[in-house]
């Protein structure tokens, strides 16, 4: 296919997508939560199918030389379809979240407004290797009334076929508009530049993967983008701190799971207990293997256990077993340091001083703030969203952990008895 | 000056303002209403100065040619600054949207979760020829918290200077963070360009103006722009209408201000009542010298009354004394050709029917949507909001009227006593 004709068909999905959009957003909750449930099922009935596109993506894999970490990224078996399975359900049994009324009032003039939440519309999804994806993001989508159109990578295009296929014909058995969970055909760079120019068709793309596919889509894209960038998360350790705590959160905040985005890059200490707590907290480093990269004065306390950080340190989301680790004069400091280095994910201040903290809180420009707390806990889970399309970067439409909610728009319903502006102007 | 050197200086920009929306999002009420006072006397203070650039642009104008409407667009007197001033001073009175607590709540780990607004941060303002944009907008973001940097076109760039300067000066008088308000002193395309890229500094673009320069802005912004595109507006007169109102308010949404974007376009009228209806209504047009484009039926019913529509007709935003009629055969043709036609901003239906009416409003994929009102309702006063930047027609974050509160984001505080995932997990 040349790319005129690759043009054509993901535009014409497009206008299919619209069309799903507006009969899905009138849908209510028990509609949708049966057609939820229809698509767990088509899953488990189309089993065989799905498994059987999955062999033929990891031989494809195989032959590529895929790494076996990727390759079990992309394997799927009787189980792990079941989770997914299983993982639908679980979201028919979240509240709908279309329809909730945020506010209402009446004017002067008798007029009364409505603001009531709606579904976003059509929503563009493009992910990379794992063919979970399909399944979690197009359900998380459908619950909050949206149509989707996703577009997978390549390794798993059999995978994602298949489970596109099954979901959508499993949930028009129980209603679900044609065309509402579509799947790209294609996996080429085309396709993404395509999606990323019909601002006519889709409202927003929500990429998720690596660095490289966020900013492919960010330089082209003329609809809103919801990024899941990276996470140069901090601890800030007070002078005021319960070191024991510090040492704890500072831990799990590193090791609990260092590849995620809300772990732990940089540790502040106050110079006050540097010499007490950085003993302690760099022999609990070590028992878990952690590499530390320290500042001069961290390397004047704790000698040759700490690497000399470099000025990239600062800067580096190591998704690793390492910590770098610097020394300030005091909170102004630590907020400066952030508010400069930071990805403006999760960042944290250990202290007793409970005013102190709120100020901390109060300047840190970050999405998740912490007192005494890990930033692990940055996780829609984990805040009781129940579940979790991502952790957005950004600042406008979605901050932070997006569960349901965040995946709509609102809409104003006025109602009146023929108000007129030029009778009943109230300003 | 060369690219390069624009390009350098207006990344400068970018950066400054960044510590100032640092120093300005940690500034209480009082604090933000005393700047804003000492910021409407500053325009006062250095009227003359103002006064004497705006002649400048004004000579500059009158020699490039621009019409009277541009120059008194652009024209400003001792009134109109004063004008502008106490603007400044009515945003002071209003609440303040930052720290407000959207929501909070505790998990079963007992940690803490507060759900608060803060400020976007640095907001870019793209605008053509009108001065008064420049406090306008500043006024506004400074207000919600935010740095603001002000693009403005070349007609103005003199009046510009010295209102944005004068705004800055005051505003320090009382505390104002250094380079709150900005102007970028470039009105070519390059500087654009720039501010499109710089999205390390820039959070969001707002531009004002024509379609060409939300075009521009659009195709090649890396960070969210929120657009206030064209208004499609409709009303439909539903076979149960109340015929006296449906005339009153299609009138009104025509005629009350038709340069507007809230304005009526396209009048859809159901078939059982168009040989009642539409007479009745041609009359009211006709008195008010309204151009009237019909579809063949209602040019049955109308005769030479009426000039027959064009397919583009559905399409156009006339911003003039002209509007499309349509008969259409029932409610759901009106909603289909509502949501294909329609830019999605504001809608009505004219029913005495309320089922009828509430799914009209359910169905309808539009910022506000219309029970028995004028469209022209659609404005942040006479929603009540006190203020308003604009109307945007986007679906994310902010649709619809845009008040102070769609000039923030949100951050969420989350206070714990130790808590680490290892441990305290409750997902």
């Amino acid at each position: 296919m040349d790319k005129e004709q690759i043009k054509e068909e993901i535009l014409g999905m497009g206008a299919k997508a619209r069309v799903a959009a507006h009969a899905l957003a009138v849908l209510d909750a028990d509609q949708k939560n049966a057609i939820l449930r229809a698509m767990a099922n088509g899953l488990r009935d189309r089993a065989d199918e799905i498994l059987d596109a999955n062999r033929k993506d990891i031989d494809a894999g195989e032959a590529n030389g895929l790494t076996e970490a990727m390759l079990d990224r992309l394997r799927l078996d009787s189980s792990r379809l079941e989770a997914i399975a299983v993982g639908v359900e679980e979201v028919a049994e979240l509240p709908d979240p279309v329809g909730e009324v945020l506010d209402s009032w009446t004017r002067p003039n008798d007029i009364r407004i409505e603001h009531v939440r709606v579904p976003i519309g059509v929503i563009g999804i493009i992910y990379e290797s794992r063919p979970n994806v399909t399944s979690d993001a197009a359900v998380l989508c459908l619950k909050s009334g949206n149509a989707t159109i996703l577009r997978g990578g390549s390794e798993a295009i059999h995978s994602n076929r298949a489970i596109a296929s099954a979901l959508q014909a499993g949930g028009e058995s129980q209603g679900l508009p044609e065309q509402a969970i579509q799947l790209i055909p294609f996996t080429d760079r085309e396709s993404v530049r395509v999606m990323a120019g019909m601002d006519q068709w889709l409202d927003v793309i929500i990429p998720r993967g690596g660095k490289g596919l966020i900013e492919a889509v960010v330089s082209q894209a003329r609809m809103p983008v919801i990024k899941h960038y990276d996470g140069i998360c901090h601890v800030y350790v007070d002078a005021d701190a319960d070191l024991d705590m510090a040492v704890a959160v500072s831990e799990d905040s590193k090791v609990h799971k260092p590849s995620a985005c809300n772990a732990l890059e940089t540790l502040l200490v106050h110079r006050d207990i540097a010499e007490s707590f950085l003993p302690a907290m760099a022999e609990a480093f070590s028992a878990r293997e952690v590499e530390m990269r320290g500042d001069e004065q961290v390397q004047a306390i704790l000698g040759s256990a700490v690497v000399p950080a470099s000025p990239e340190d600062w800067d580096t989301e190591y998704l690793d077993m390492i910590v770098a680790i610097k020394v300030v004069d005091d909170m102004a400091e630590a907020i400066t340091h952030i508010n400069q280095h930071s990805s403006r994910h999760s960042d944290c201040i250990i202290t007793k001083d409970d005013q102190q903290a709120s100020r901390f809180l109060r300047m840190v420009d970050s999405a998740c703030v912490y007192h005494n707390a890990s930033t692990r806990f940055s996780d829609g889970g984990e805040f009781g969203f129940g579940a979790e399309i991502g952790i957005s970067t950004d600042k406008l439409h979605a901050r932070g952990p997006m569960g349901l909610r965040e995946l709509t728009s609102y809409q104003y319903r006025i109602r009146g008895s023929g108000q007129t502006r030029a009778l009943c102007a109230t300003t």
